[in-house]
């Protein structure tokens, strides 16, 4: 499908997308870029790439696609890198949680002779760095592109092709829509989780040890996306600031009007909200986008 | 262990007590009660109980361990039901996950000559009703006990060594500090949850088809808590209200400064919140009290 792919960054998602490359056969080459002298050599060790550079501008020469995979906060400073070592026709793309400030950063310092067309693959694990990742991450999610009006539709096409052999589907949105969703279904949550563990660690130490103690009630459940990647996270925080103040604003609302009706003994208002949301989660397992096994089917006691 | 035990109740908790009661022998004779018939129905169908009573004073006569497994605001009506039915010596517990208020509710009704010791199986899932059970939800799990400073040391040895052959972990608290550490490890992640996923219900159609297609971004964690039985968490959030309200309290003011963090674009403040919550899921994890499989080891295309 590719020549010579170059991943800047090899993190979870740059390394799980090494994986499917190499399984399906995408690519001829893959290059791997990283600022970090440690991480590319560990990238190296687990062989996920044919060569390796720190200066990113080398890695991107003689390249037909580029893909983006540092945190969003990087991304002004990798177009600058690379600019002017792009290949005439290259497609250049990224796998930001954020798209609106992407674009921003980067199109103002990329050539007129190359296919900026940005992406987000909604995909993700709690952890992070090149040890990772795995070719089955993107099987069965969504991909979503956000080209620009005029973007060239066989370049758009291929990109697509290439996410749908990742194991992807695909979704064609503007930026704009795109971090708003966003901001709801992933920086939301995660913010939340954050939160949430944060007012747990302020605790004194007695108190902590027993939130871990008894965390299976509930709590563990957030722990989870409270172990995402810091440098990641703080950067989708200030690169979406408005959507996600918005939501953040939303259920902040939510969140009084609930405090109100459990102060005043409002339980038939509980109750309906108790009900309603049990929809959504029936509709996430008919859509695939989870599974039906009680507790997520973790593999401890607490399955049959 | 028991000659006759009678669970009055039959739901997640009721049923899995009954299967792990009938696997590792623990009593001669298990009485299944539920104040509908249907439930009642289906618990037969499902060979639960070795008998089944609409009328829960009916179900305790000559038991020598009563387990009130029902929501937690029927308590009051569930002890002075079965009060005057109870065998003499009889130990009388419950699996409901506020203890202040139960306490309040039946202490007053029942007899003297009965072992009254409350306790708490920490443990669960997102589902409910008598098909939910399953044996092993109690392994590895804590089970918490509030007996009274002048309980009977031999009922409530009985009782621990009970929930021991059930697989669990027994631990001994307060009534008040149990309300307490529950209200930050349980019911504050339940509502929390309950609420991101009501602000996304509120959404117009639209976009909350777009959530649920993208959920695996983070939200559909939430979803799974918010699945939880409706009529359940309604009386945890009434009877247990001033912990909650002071917990709901302190996660608010540390989301109104995350909020401002934001706002400031303070990245050295989210950097650092970020990263020390990543040390509490290592705790939970090395606990036992969560698997280390990333995405909770879900058996979908997010692993390997």
């Amino acid at each position: 499908m590719f020549e010579k792919v170059t991943l800047i960054g090899i993190g979870l998602i740059g390394s799980s997308l090494s994986h499917v490359m190499r399984r399906e056969g995408l690519t001829k080459e893959i290059t791997v870029s990283s600022r970090s002298q440690e991480t590319l050599d560990r990238a190296e060790e687990l062989g996920l790439g044919d060569n390796y550079h720190l200066d990113a501008a080398e890695a991107v020469r003689g390249a037909d696609l580029v893909i983006v995979c540092t945190p969003v906060g990087a991304f002004e400073s990798v177009a600058k890198t690379i600019a002017s070592s792009l290949s005439d026709g290259a497609i250049v793309t990224d796998v930001g949680s954020v798209k609106g400030s992407i674009i921003k950063q980067m199109q103002p310092h990329l050539p007129d002779n190359v296919h900026f067309i940005p992406g987000h693959p909604v995909a993700g694990t709690e952890y992070s760095g090149p040890d990772a990742g795995f070719a089955s991450l993107f099987e069965d999610r969504w991909c979503i592109l956000t080209p620009d009006e005029d973007a060239d539709e066989k370049a758009v096409e291929k990109l697509t092709s290439f996410w749908k052999a990742c194991g992807s589907m695909v979704d064609i949105m503007k930026p704009d829509h795109h971090d708003l969703v966003l901001a709801i279904t992933s920086h939301l949550p995660h913010l939340i989780a954050y939160n949430i563990v944060g007012t747990a660690d302020d605790l004194a130490t007695d108190s902590k040890s027993e939130v871990i103690k008894f965390s299976a009630s509930g709590f563990r459940d957030f722990t989870r996306l409270a172990a995402s990647d810091p440098t990641m996270w703080r950067d989708v925080a200030l690169h979406n600031k408005d959507a996600i103040l918005e939501t953040l604003g939303r259920f902040s609302e939510d969140l009084s009007a609930m405090q109100r009706a459990i102060r005043r003994g409002d339980g038939e208002k509980l109750f309906d909200l108790f009900t309603r949301t049990r929809s959504i989660r029936r509709s996430v397992i008919e859509m695939g986008q989870d599974v039906a096994a009680p507790n997520f089917g973790r593999a401890d006691g607490s399955e049959d």
